[in-house]
């Protein structure tokens, strides 16, 4: 059994977490800690997980952590830094769901995050877990830094087309879609259900934080650097991210959803529909899959990719256990194999 | 194996049975049938099963079906008592979701459900699935008629009341909220998101066709009449059933919470929170549990109890694969562990 | 032209006070206070007010506020009995739409509203400002006490029952829904809407504030004590209230309606249904009416009525711009003839 | 007062169009028919018109419509057509919400709406209803053929940039996101709360109806050729469209703020956010205001332009009536000073 800690427990991303490890058949949570809910029962704050967790919060603490195989932090930004180097000391591994270690270039880090790094020298050594890109890293990695929802399902709709050159790169656009549990269970005004609900909006248009994440990873994948103009949106549900993409053709792509086919074909998380399909998010609503559509809308020059997510899931939770299923080497799907809730 | 047949298999507790099926580590499906689509991948209408689900529609047809060790009916009301006297006869068993054998009077059946019952001599034989009353009889059965999605959330908050005789039988009400997954997925006016969305209202408060079936299972228990005033409700979400119960106290109450808890102890489906809680839908979304909690508001005569359910789990495709584990006496939660999703 | 002031104008209750003031033609807005939000424009906070309003939110001072003629406190509890005494001395007259004159018992209202109140001695001038009651008492008043939003809606439904001896007063149920903008606009994590939406569950069942309001109302009516069960539920929408009444009948009921229908008659705002329909929530969002319908289901010896208002409208700001309209001797409508927004 | 009549009134925009004359001080409904609902009452329908409106709905007959100043078609397309001729001819003015006379070559027409056009002489002398661009023509015109939802938000948002020559013509990318009243009020399941809500996908990117209608309008500004990407969006809410719209700048943007800002100064119904916004759907919900904002993401290459309203008022009824009001040499915003709801 891997021995597993929570590090944040109570958020939307630690929850998720619970759930999906409450039956994950190789996995003890031994550890799930909560500054503010530190002495409650879990299931006295989270009553969906009656009867299947008898842990009770407790004050974040390393030396308790250090038991475990394995730390999630589901933190906020700027917690996981503070505790890697000695829980890594330790031997402990750790899958960092916030941004700490996402971005090797600690200076442009600390522009978008607005504090400093605390420990700029481990940055280098964290894999940046996108499993369909960076699956052999994962597999011997000792400090995972999970992919943002956002940056997850963009970079897994453009990457057939850019590993294939097939679009101007230069000219990226990128409109997402994201439900509003993607601003975290926190109190703010422009999270309540009177504010969001039966509205929508754009926001961040300037500058959002996945920006550079999101460029970071199409640049590696390029091999130079790329324009990208992304625009998110708050759409009036709960779950799901919904990414709409362009592209102006600059190949040959009469054969372009084979290739997307093909370079899917072993991951079992990333479904290629059939051509000029349209995925709904629900389809993907607590399981760890990206469903992504090709459209070459009235044959002219735009390429269009459809790529939707849960972004609890294969947006946080659900990769970060798809990456420790790597890491220690298990099937990559256990644990994973939910249905997603329909309707 | 468990080999399965699935009759109207478009619905939403069809898809829902697909759903729950799908990870069941004993079963088989091996038809599903809908008369509308037969011939279409399931995955093609259902792209949340995809991966999980090579089937194809077909035209139901006892023939195909006879196959099976057991089928269910996911059909409208007025299907399954043409097919049941054929299929029983071939050793099939039958578990019904629709309302064909759930009222033990066939003119009172008729009554409610505007026809003429075809198979009336069939309805003595057939066991009421609610296992937290007739488990024992259920392991026996043929022939199960799966109760009603308002019947189960407000049959499992009352029982334990009228079973020790605390509360006036003359004078229970039910006021019940359900999501709009309760009117199916056909395509009708009242139940488009911009009618059902940021609206409640009350409907058939002169009479829904439950109210029979929930006054007949709790005067089996109460052996006298009831009087029960049933309200039901449409609130703007997709899942979920919250009945909110009132009785007048005629007996002494002092006991109540422990007894509750006493007995459910032994159901794995039905928890009872602790008094005072406030059950959300939420907490059981996807999952088959009932969640019961207990109020007696200001020390007045009158009682009140929460019960919540998702109505196409417990409410309809968990509880009849409930059903289906304990007629095949296996563990009566196999499949059926999964958490509910929140948020 | 009145010349209006408005004490706490960012909340929802004052938002929604701006939208409908700016198109009533008898109306100046001349001070908008905010605490929080001193110095800036009020339609930089709530665009949908741009071009209809040049107003900035000052900070709250007796004085700058004395120069109008009527001051309404969309404020929380314990704000207008601090200023009220002072604003009535220099002739200004007070719409509260806070809790703070609702209870004419001031070691009542101390209970539930957990504090001292600040001007006992004014209570008894404040008119309860529920039109179709105290009609005649408004037109005289200086200091209105504007009623809750569950209040309003119980009240209206419960009344001419009451007033006509025609159900047993000491077993009275209110069942009632409300949406999440009941909660007002402040950050909070239970009305984030993701953990509002696509779910519903009752809360405060031990006992809410408004309880001790909707009691003594009736009483007033009833000239004996009322025993109430009101149980609130938070229901996934934004605008509405959905009360469902029940009571026991022990008059002559058979001519409930045209007594209703009756008793409403000359109310603008209060609208009898036909006998037997369902209204929705819907049918009244952005208007100042009532709804209300009345059953006898199954004819049994309870009653149920239905009554439907948009809580931010008829159970809040529209209330308080009825009552001004009456307190200043215009057409009761004025400004009121907003058309519900369908769908 | 103008002598209104309305054919097709059960659906949205029909009733839309009833809200918001019932309170338009210059016009009186004569005539409103329904073929499915004739002879009942419009009030039974709609209750949110209770008190406002006493009219029967009739069926649809040139003869009775012929009384009228001015007939609203609120039909489904292929309906407006057939009466058009004989009721212009009798004199009467025609304002169609449909498709029908929109596309100026009927075989480009005919090609998108999959029947032939019925009288496609007329199609020439009618006046393409959108005030910011055609004002002075829509004074004089007998025959309107009103913008669709889409086409108002798109190109209200593009065309200053199209006018002053910014951007690159053939690279326009309108990624828009609409609520589900825009697929109208008929029983189809795609459009069921179950399927539509709490879910996000894109829907006819291969090619929607009004792609032709926009690039149509796009052109003539342009002069030139454009060549538009457009993907529509089902969003689960039920008023709202948001389009994103991007453009490749080629011109000298730094006065582009300014220019929108002038371009739409004297339009009452386009209102330009300062620099940077981000508008939400809500704050014109109900209104008839395009409220619009500019953005220039990381100094990039790319502009993007945000443009809101509610489809059913500027993208329909409302924008219908202000046609209206231009036609009948009345104050342009009259009935239309409505204030959005929010929350």
């Amino acid at each position: 059994m891997i021995r597993v800690g929570i590090v944040g427990g109570t958020g939307y991303t630690g929850v998720e977490l619970l759930r999906i490890l409450a039956l994950h058949p190789d996995v003890e949570v031994i550890v799930i800690t909560s500054r503010s809910d530190s002495g409650q029962r879990v299931d006295s704050l989270y009553p969906n997980l009656r009867g299947l967790c008898d842990a009770v919060f407790t004050r974040p603490d390393v030396d308790s952590l250090s038991v475990c195989d394995v730390v999630f932090f589901a933190t906020p930004n700027g917690t996981a830094m503070l505790m890697a180097e000695r829980l890594l000391e330790k031997n402990v591994k750790i899958i960092d769901l916030s941004a700490d270690f996402r971005i090797k270039d600690d200076k442009e880090w600390s522009k978008w995050y607005g504090m400093d790094h605390a420990c700029p020298e481990l940055i280098d050594q964290a894999v940046y877990g996108l499993p369909e890109v960076n699956g052999e890293a994962i597999k011997q990695a000792h400090l995972i830094a999970c992919p943002g929802c956002y940056p997850t399902a963009v970079q897994l709709g453009f990457l057939p087309l850019i590993e294939n050159n097939l679009i101007d790169f230069s000219h990226l656009i990128a409109d997402v879609k994201s439900g509003v549990s993607g601003a975290g269970r926190s109190a703010q005004v422009t999270a309540l259900m009177s504010e969001a609900g039966e509205s929508f909006k754009a926001y961040a248009v300037a500058g959002h934080r996945h920006l550079p994440e999101i460029t970071q990873g199409l640049q590696i994948v390029a091999k130079q650097p790329v324009g990208l103009t992304f625009v998110p949106h708050l759409t009036p549900m709960i779950r799901g991210i919904h990414a709409t993409l362009y592209g102006q053709i600059t190949g040959d792509i009469s054969n372009v959803q084979a290739l997307f086919e093909q370079r899917y074909r072993d991951e079992p998380f990333a479904d290629v529909l059939p051509y000029g399909a349209h995925p709904d998010t629900r389809n993907v609503r607590g399981s760890n899959i990206c469903q992504i559509a090709i459209h070459q809308p009235q044959d002219s020059n735009t390429l269009v990719v459809l790529s939707v997510i849960d972004n609890l899931v294969k947006g946080a939770a659900g990769q970060a256990i798809q990456n420790m299923n790597l890491m220690f080497g298990i099937d990559e799907k256990q644990g994973l194999r939910t249905v997603a809730l329909y309707p």
